[in-house]
Order: C-alpha cells, then sequence, then structure tokens
C-alpha cells in the first residue's frame, strides 16, 4: 500500500495530468479534513452510489463538474500552488456541485448556472479565507454554503429556475413536529448522518465514507461516529422531526464538529472529548436554530451550523489551555487556507 | 461602609469561597458596567422581587444558576484570572438564565438546556470578545444575547420545549400599532425602562437597580434615567405601541447605551451628552428595527439593540476628538474583556 | 475648460464658503467613485430632473438636506480634513437624503427623521470605514444601506410613519413572475439602470449621470454602461420580473460593481474586464437572493448587492496576480475612507 502510494505521489510531482488528478481526488477527501486521494475516490464513489440509488446520477455529474471547475478557476486565479496540491481550493465547489442539481430542477441552464456558481465557489473560498484568517481560523465549508444560499435564494426570483427543497417557507411554531422513539431501526440512520455531509441519504455511502476516513486517520472516523451518534440521539431526546432525523439529518453538522474539534484541531484526549461532546450539543442547537431561522427563505441550513459552531469553539481557544500541545492548533488554522492533516 | 467595603475586600483576597461569593456578586452588576459585589446584591435582590412579584420564582432560581454555571465554567476554561475576579464572566451568563425559564415552559428538561446554556454563554462571551477585540470593542451582552436567540429559535424545532414569548410570528406592516399619549401614568414606565434590562417588569425593581447604580456611581444613575425617559419619549413621540411602552420596554437598551456612552466609556461631559442623546436616538430606531426583523421568527430583541447601537457610537470613537480624557476610553476597551469601571 | 476648474479650485482653498460648496459638489459624484465638483453638479440635476419627472419633489429636497447635514456632522465630529474634502462624508448621506422621501409618506416627521438618519449615515460611515480597513477595503455604500433599513424597518413600528416601499412582505416562491422578453422597447431601461443608482426611474436622468461620468472618466461610463446592459440581459435570459426590469431594477448594482471592479479600483485591461463580466453576473446574483431575504421584511436591497459582491470580488485580490499595476488598488483602498479617483 504504502508502496503504491509512494510511487503515485512520485508520478504526481512529475505529470501535471496525474497532479491534476490527484489534487482533485484530494477535494472531496477535505470535506472532511483528509489529505489523501484515496479517501477522496472513495468519497467520490459514496457519491456517484447515492446519487445513483435515489435515481439522481446528475448529483454525480455535478459533483465532477463543480470538482473540475472550481479546481481550474483557482489555477486561473493563481492561488497559492501548496494549498492549491493539497486539495483545499476542491472541497467547497465539489459541494456547490452536489448541491445545485440536487435544489433546482433538471434542466440545460441549470449546468450554465452550475459552472457560475462553482467559478463563485472559489472566488468565495479565497474572499472568506482572508477574512477569518484575521482570527486565525479557516472558512471551512462556509464558501460553499454562501453560495449555494446565494444561488438558491436567488432561483426563486428567477422564472426559468425552480426550487426542489421540499421546504415550505413558513413562521416558527405550528406544533406539527412528531416526535421519533428509539428503536433498532435507527441505526442505518447514524450512517446516513454521516452521508449527509456531502447531501446523500444512504447508509451504504455513509459506509463507504467512514472507510474513507479509516484508512487515512482512526481519530476522524470515530470522531465522525460520535458526532453522528451523539447529535441523533440528543436531538431524538428532545423531540425533534421523526422524519428528518431518520434521514440522517440532525447528524451531519455534528459530525464534521467532532472530526474537527476532536480528531484534527486538537490532539485527542480526556479534555477534549468533553469539549467536543459539548461541541456536539452546540452544534445541534445552533442548527435548529438555523432551521428556524431559514425556513421564511425556504432554503437548507447545509454545513452552516457546523462552520458557525465550530467557530465559536475554537474562537476562544487560546483560554484552553488544559489541551496538550496546544501548538498543533496554531499550525492547523493559522495559515489562510490550510489545515494540519 | 468604606470600613465594611475594605475588610469584605481582604477576606475575599484570602478566603477562596467569599471570593467566589464576591466574584458571583460582582456579576449581575457588570450587566450595568458596576464593579462592585453590594450593587450586584441589590440587582439580584430586584430580580427575586421581579421574579416573584410576576409569580415566576423559577426566574429567580434561573437566575442563580445560570451565574453559577456561567462562572464555573470559565474557571474550567481557564480564563484570564483579574478579568474573572471583576465578574466579566457572570453578567452574561446570569442573563441566560433568566431568559431561558422566562421564555421557555416550565419542565425539568427546562433547567438542563439552561446549563447547556450558560456554559455555551461563557464559551461565546471568550468568542466574541476575540472577535471585537480587533476593533478595540468589547462584546457587551451579545454573548447572552447570541446564546438565548439559539436556544430560542431551537426551541421551536423540539416537540418538548414550547416557546412562551408571546410573540406572534408575523410579517412587518399590519396596521395594527395602538400608539399610547403622555399622562403622568407612564412615571412606573420609566422604571420599568431600567428593570426590563434584567427582563423584569417591576417599578420597584426598577428603583432598587437605580439604587444599585447610586452607590457605585451616580452619574451611570443619571444617564440610566436620562436614558430610560429619552427612549420611552421619543417612542411616544414617534407613535410606538401602548402596551409595550407602558411595560417599559422601549426602555432598557437605551438605558445600557446611556449608561456606556454617557457615563463609563467617556467622561462626562456637554459634548458627551449631545452624543449620547443622539445614541438614545439611535438605539430606539435599532430597536424598532430589530423588532421589525425579528418578529416573523417569534423571537425577541433582547439587549441586540443596545450592542449593536452602542458597537456604532464607539467605532467612530477616535474621530470624536472633543471627548476629554479621551484615553479613558482605550483603557475601558483596549483589552479583550475588560472595561474600566 | 482647465482654466475654469484650475480657477474654481484655487477660489476653492480660499474661500471656506466656496470650499463647503465644492465639498458638498463631490458628495453626488463619489456615489459612482469620481471625484469632480462639475460631475456632482450634474447629478444633481440628474436627480432633480427624475424627483420632478415624477412629480416628486421633495426627494431633490432631501436630497440636498441629507447632504448638507451629513457633511456639517463630519465637520462636527472631526472627521480626516483630507477625506472630507474629496467629498467621501456627503455621498452617503446624500442617498439616505433621497431615500428617506421616496420610501416615507410626506408628513412634518418625515424631515426630522431624515435630519437624524443623514447624522447617523455619517456615524454609520466612520463606524463601518473602520471595520472594513481592517481587509483594506471601505465600506462603499454601506453606510447608506444599513441605515436607510433601519429607518425603514423602524418605520413600520411607529404610527406616526407609513412605508411606501410597494413591497408586500411575503415568503418567496410564490410562482407569480411574469418574464420579459427582448425588444428594442427595452433601450431606455439600460438608461433607467443607471439612474436608479440614485434610486431615481428616468432615462433622461440615466443619461445625465453617464455624461457626469464621462467628463471625468471614460472608462467609468463605459463600464457604467457594460454593467446595466449585462446585468439586465442576463436577468431577462434567467426570466426575472418584467415590471422591475423595464424600470431598470436589475441594473444599478451591476453598475457600480462594473465601474468599480472594471475602472477605478482596477488598470482596465483584458483579464479585469473578464472579472468584471464575472462581477456582474455576481451582483445578479447576489442581489436577487437579497430579494429573496429582503422581501419577508418589506425592504428594498438599495445598494446592497453590489457592497457585498464587490467586498467578495476584492476580497480576494491579491491572489490576482495577473492584474497589472496592482499598487493602485493598494492606494485605492489601503486607507479607511479614501479612494483613488
Amino acid at each position: 500500500m504504502t508502496a503504491i502510494a509512494r510511487s503515485w505521489n512520485g508520478l504526481s510531482d512529475r505529470n501535471p495530468l496525474v497532479q491534476f488528478v490527484d489534487v482533485c481526488l484530494r477535494g472531496p477527501a477535505q470535506v472532511v479534513f483528509q489529505n489523501n486521494p484515496l479517501s477522496g475516490l472513495l468519497i467520490l464513489a459514496a457519491v456517484a452510489w447515492g446519487a445513483f440509488e435515489n435515481g439522481q446520477p446528475r448529483v454525480f455529474g455535478g459533483a465532477v463538474v463543480g470538482l473540475l471547475v472550481g479546481t481550474v478557476t483557482a489555477l486561473l486565479l493563481r492561488v497559492d500552488r501548496a494549498s492549491w496540491r493539497k486539495g483545499l481550493f476542491g472541497f467547497n465547489p465539489v459541494l456547490t456541485g452536489i448541491a445545485v442539481p440536487t435544489f433546482l430542477d433538471h434542466r440545460p441552464l441549470m449546468w450554465l448556472y452550475l459552472v457560475l456558481g462553482a467559478a463563485a465557489t472559489t472566488v468565495l473560498t479565497l474572499a472568506l479565507n482572508n477574512v477569518f484568517k484575521r482570527w486565525g481560523l479557516t472558512a471551512f465549508t462556509f464558501p460553499f454554503v454562501l453560495t449555494t444560499w446565494f444561488l438558491l435564494m436567488a432561483a426563486y426570483q428567477f422564472d426559468r429556475f425552480s426550487v426542489l427543497t421540499k421546504l415550505t417557507p413558513k413562521f416558527p411554531g405550528g406544533g406539527d413536529i412528531t416526535r421519533g422513539s428509539f428503536d433498532w431501526g435507527l441505526l442505518p440512520s447514524f450512517l446516513r448522518g454521516v452521508s449527509q455531509v456531502f447531501l446523500i441519504d444512504s447508509w451504504v455511502s455513509g459506509l463507504l465514507i467512514l472507510v474513507a476516513l479509516l484508512i487515512n486517520s482512526r481519530w476522524s472516523a470515530l470522531f465522525a461516529v460520535v458526532g453522528s451518534v451523539g447529535a441523533i440521539l440528543l436531538a431524538l431526546w428532545f423531540g425533534a422531526d421523526a422524519t428528518s432525523l431518520e434521514k440522517g439529518l440532525f447528524g451531519f453538522n455534528a459530525v464534521l464538529t467532532a472530526i474537527a474539534v476532536g480528531a484534527v484541531l486538537h490532539r485527542p484526549g480526556v479534555l477534549v472529548t468533553a469539549y467536543t461532546l459539548f461541541g456536539i450539543a452546540l452544534t445541534l442547537v445552533v442548527q435548529m436554530a438555523m432551521t428556524t431561522l431559514l425556513t421564511p427563505l425556504g432554503i437548507p441550513v447545509l454545513t452552516g451550523p457546523f462552520n458557525v459552531a465550530t467557530w465559536l469553539l475554537l474562537l476562544p481557544d487560546r483560554h484552553f489551555a488544559p489541551v496538550p500541545h496546544h501548538e498543533r492548533v496554531e499550525d492547523g488554522v493559522a495559515s489562510a487556507v490550510r489545515r494540519s492533516v
């Protein structure tokens, strides 16, 4: 395995085409904080599986187009080459590429909109990382989130697009929540909580993504499971909507928070785990709050709650003295768009 | 008096338990920018009075629990000790502790939610002060405001919580405003405008809070009155809703702006008073605008308008040359969570 | 011409009254990034023409009052004199002065509201430029936008004001968009796209504003036309609302983005033009998104979309290596409220 990896890396250094493929593959892996082309390949396979399983092959097509357009736009804008090679300019456009065909109806103009959106995602990646680096933070997946919110809200004003989010814009508080109750049929939902990171509703895809994490970082795989299970159980306890719960929709933001706070940006340990569990609860509350905030606008929260919660958890970081090897955090978030992986 | 104060301070330096009590008492006082345990004790008494008068003793219980949880969380996160001793990590959680039982129905799970919220308030105190210190500002009461907005908006999505804000989410502009007119029966409303800083609707509590201000800073007490009277009269003139006016709901944000801008962060004087009067009008306009903004979401403005208006008034401060002893401002807002009191 | 200009400038240096007139005239010109009193005079004439043509002379009165109050407030707050002399403290209040009588009904109290709003605009000009200079940006017209949003949203809560935006607050997605189709009758709309920068619906005013641009900067005039035509054609293609299209309402934000990105803050060229065309599309999408966002609140987007899109386009600027004479950008946006014109 290591021999193959080494020869791939060597080939990637010499051959520009292989390098481009390598960079594109690292993009999907960077969504879940992994810098590994094989993980990225597995995740692309997971997206393909989910797209075909749900009868929406165009979602996989969108992922590939978004990834290519975003990565090429970054080249045209002459971004920092080292960050580019790590796939840090691929993970946001690939998500935009998945979101546009998921939430808009299928017609030729949608593809132009997707290409414009993927290019805009790269511009916003540069813009927002410039904003957040003032506090030693990165923009995470927020360039994708903001671009997709813009695209969907704009689509409501255009006759040539139809928004398919299945969200009815309405005021909060109708008392129409159907509470779920625990039974073992909920097990696939924990895996769907992982696949929903990529807007995919499929436990098989969730399993594939966990494998993609496992081959690069066991801590990341473990905390992904902890995040999904923790948030879904808490949502169940507080009486959240049963249908969304089953689809894993209360898990995916906590999955990302748990990987970021518990496994990647801090050295895993008891105190960090306690802080991460608190972070999972915070992410759920922020997600539910953003659901109330965005429902009148008819747009989904996407991974916005993960971004907000994780920024809030990282901002006090210098006060979080008990974290051993604090300097890894500095490494991880100090420069504009680099994460220590 | 001074002798008692001196011996209390000495005791507080030596005895950790007395110190903890001292720090907890300074929390409620710091809401109104006072660093004085006796002021804090009087304010806690005012909250207790209002809670029992309105038949909601759990509101006082929430204040105490929020204060304790927030202050202990700050210790666990090893915050700056000097700031902690001034009560600067107590004033936001005590407000969250009052808000949760005020706006959510009474059931055991509410207390867990309150504890989670108070801990989150301390994390947000660190996070938001880190954000705002880039402009020489502090986060004021915004950690409480943001946490409570998150908690209430999230509660709408949970079957196990009911939101009791008595706000019907709706679009602006229904023409259903009942204008008030001036009569001397409005006098208690000016005092309610002070008590509403702590979400309490009671003129007795307002009076107690004014006494709490008076024993520490006469200028603060004076500007609190100016803020409440000024904003309520302006709201009356512009034709604001009579019911809210009577409850003092158009006064409390201006009370805080007036204390901050007129008495604490600048040296009181003619020019500063003129700027403060302008600031009171600005605070009222921002409050009414935020009411329109938040009504569709079914959440109250809390002290958000004070925060927004005061940041806007302080941001141009270096241009405000006529202010004598300008350096006091620098002292007051330069470091992360310290205010010159 | 140059001789007259030279003698005017000399007179303006010696005579305080002439200087004040000169500064006031530069304000309207700075809205479209021109530092030229004659351009400002032409623009004021364009506003007057539009106001009288539409039977709303009070709109022109508001422009003059807003300009005077804002410029004098800046003097009282002792702002940077060099910035003040360039009209950089006039261009936001003049817009607030136009917006208030446009969107509120006519009554004496409206004029007090306008004066308060114009003074607040100057405070916000100082405040927001202090915020944005951390990223080498200026606040552009956002002080006007934010102040006017505050004033209008607050007006909904006051019985003594009526909001006349003709916007019915509602949820997005009613399928009630009437698509336009191209015919040559659309030509005046391109000019209205220019006049709408100043909230004026008149092709004559648009033509006057283009002349005002032309006498100071041909590139600015050219890019204003490109912005208006480009955004309106794209809106037509995507199927935007025909009535708003005809009034030029999809053009004015792109006009400002195109002047800023294409002509003023970069040296015009092929790559910059490509980036500007992308920026025009981005501005349209952001404008439509903000329309969805603000419709439930019953307030117009104003020039908010231009501000948001242009910040996003400028933030990654240091990565935009192909731009020749990159240092002009630094000059243009480096200091708080100075633009290189």
